[in-house]
């Protein structure tokens, strides 16, 4: 999407080499970095210079690629993957890139791995931005539908970032509200802050400042009184899973705007790529375990001093300890559709099973 | 309560002078301050060194005291009540204290006034102790129920800060814990952050910390997930209007954690001193309008840096807007009681009417 007018993408190959944004210093600083070897690829990755499930797995294949120009015998493909795979061992699509680059070059002759690195990561980055591009094509539907049948502007909640920065491109909740601008659509878009990491302060509120999107940033109190009030006529989030029930986990707080959501016949969206539906979990609230992380993420906040420089607060009392779920689970039943590539499915067995004949078990 | 051991009052007399906390500091540093004319006491209540209702009312109780000990005569006390009143224009409470003490005050002989508002000042502070500790006890009873049917520890949520600091003492949703633990029951407290202004972070928890009640601190979005776990016993809030149908008026975020609570059958209580009831209104959501509050409260974060100082960060990029409602309302359907000072009484008409027939039209 667009930086003050100019297109960008949050990877990209570029006279020579392989630049990100470095989203550590995220609203305040725009800094573009380029990654030339393994080192700075598993160090982005690490230490989150990068974020995001598709993204992180973009920058794993561009880092092989990388290497393979660099080395490309039999010993530096298996070293580069244990490099790589280590820097977030949990993380899925960093592991499924990985493995799909091995599989690729693996056959191969090393004198042409290089080359068929680079494609086949390149290719990687733009199989992501095509599903994104398609889930902002079916959601776009869903907010013709509500601004043909109200008067002025769509207003859309959304929750976390499920963004571009956090994609290739388009990202897969803003996707719908991208397209709705550039089909001339009056948008809307209440950020929620999204503690504690405020990932929709610093990314979501960047990416709508950057786009030209109108957009007010709301702390996650917020929503359910804007709700109550009529002032939201959408709800789209994106979702790290999603089970064979259509039961969405992602981010924390996103079962409470659910819940409001539901209750004020609000209609709530998910928008997902459909790699990212579990089919092996059914009931998230028992199935899915939800990672604690550290306390200090609730009892501190980062941002920009007034000197500019950008530090952390503390903000609770000293002795004073935290809980920290980082997830939560939305019970099917309060999904109103899963915006897929595929189109949008009901959040149940049934109809996720009939869309994706040949992925449901 | 006590801070470390020693018991405190938000406002007391000692050794000739009113003192308070000056409560801006909190929960990084304790400074107790003395107010000294009616100067002082007027900077206290605009500059926010003391907030909740009920300190407000005390405060100017005093102020009005310690005036009348320098200048009795009807002229200062017309003069003081409108310096005081204009602190802080819209708070009832501040305009019911000064009121009461100018109905004592006004009839008795100048040489009698300085006594005579020394003694009513200290009357309204220990009557709002004595409303608070009724409503601890009734809440208590809650409490006591939920013990003697779980095993281990009775875990409370509680948003905001209905506690102690914004009382003279005991607190409002606070009251019920402080009895609890007093009663030898053991209970866990989680502390809702309560952005924007992050009163559970700052001062609920400072509460917490100070007389050593077991709590962690949890973001906003936390609470939904907590309950949906059976982490969450009960939920206790406190509110600033209650409408004669039950209809709460409190700290934004309020209304999504009650449909939290309703979702997950977890008990949903409101602490509230009677006066707090605005029989005028009925249907909250439609009747009271919502005040909102500054965007930098959302975009910018106070906390301690870590070289000591306390400053406010910016979380959001520049150019981003925000809305800043400062309350919603939690429909009385989602309320499961209001314990008041006479008892606790269902969050419908009837029962309020019932409880409450000296004061409902």
């Amino acid at each position: 999407m667009k930086i003050n007018g100019t297109p960008f993408r949050s990877i990209w190959f570029e006279e020579g080499e392989v630049r990100i944004i470095d989203q550590r210093w995220l609203p305040h600083e725009l800094r573009i970095v380029p990654l030339r070897d393994r080192a700075d690829f598993a160090t982005a990755i690490r230490d989150m210079w990068v974020r995001g499930a598709p993204l992180i797995g973009a920058t794993a294949a561009w880092g092989m690629a990388v290497q393979m120009a660099q080395d490309p015998s039999d010993a530096s493909l298996a070293e580069t993957w244990e490099v790589l795979h280590e820097t977030r061992p949990t993380a899925i699509n960093l592991r499924w890139a990985l493995n799909e680059m091995k599989r690729h070059l693996s056959p191969l002759p090393a004198a042409t791995r290089a080359a068929a690195a680079a494609q086949r990561a390149a290719e990687i980055c733009d199989e992501d931005v095509e599903i994104n591009r398609r889930i902002g094509l079916h959601g776009l539907e869903v907010i013709r539908q509500i601004a043909a049948r109200k008067q002025g502007r769509v207003n859309i909640l959304t929750h976390c970032n499920a963004g571009w920065l956090a994609t290739v491109d388009w990202g897969t909740a803003t996707s719908p509200i991208y397209h709705a601008i550039e089909d001339g659509i009056d948008v809307h878009v209440f950020v929620d802050e999204t503690r504690p990491r405020n990932q929709g302060a610093l990314l979501t509120a960047c990416e709508m400042n950057w786009h030209g999107v109108s957009h007010d940033l709301i702390v996650d109190n917020a929503g359910g009184h804007l709700m109550q009030h009529g002032e939201v006529d959408m709800v789209i989030v994106g979702t790290d899973r999603t089970t064979a029930q259509g039961d969405v986990c992602n981010k924390i707080g996103t079962y409470l705007k659910a819940l409001a959501a539901k209750a004020n016949g609000v209609p709530f969206y998910v928008a997902l790529p459909s790699p990212t539906i579990d089919w092996t979990v059914r009931d998230g609230v028992k199935e899915i375990p939800i990672e604690e992380r550290s306390p200090a993420e609730v009892t501190h906040v980062q941002g920009k001093a007034p000197d500019g420089t950008v530090l952390s607060v503390q903000i609770s009392p000293d002795g004073t300890g935290a809980r920290n779920p980082a997830f939560d689970v939305t019970p099917a039943a309060l999904v109103t559709g899963l915006i897929t590539e595929r189109g949008i499915c009901a959040a149940d067995p049934a109809a996720m099973a009939a869309m994706f004949p040949d992925l449901a078990r």
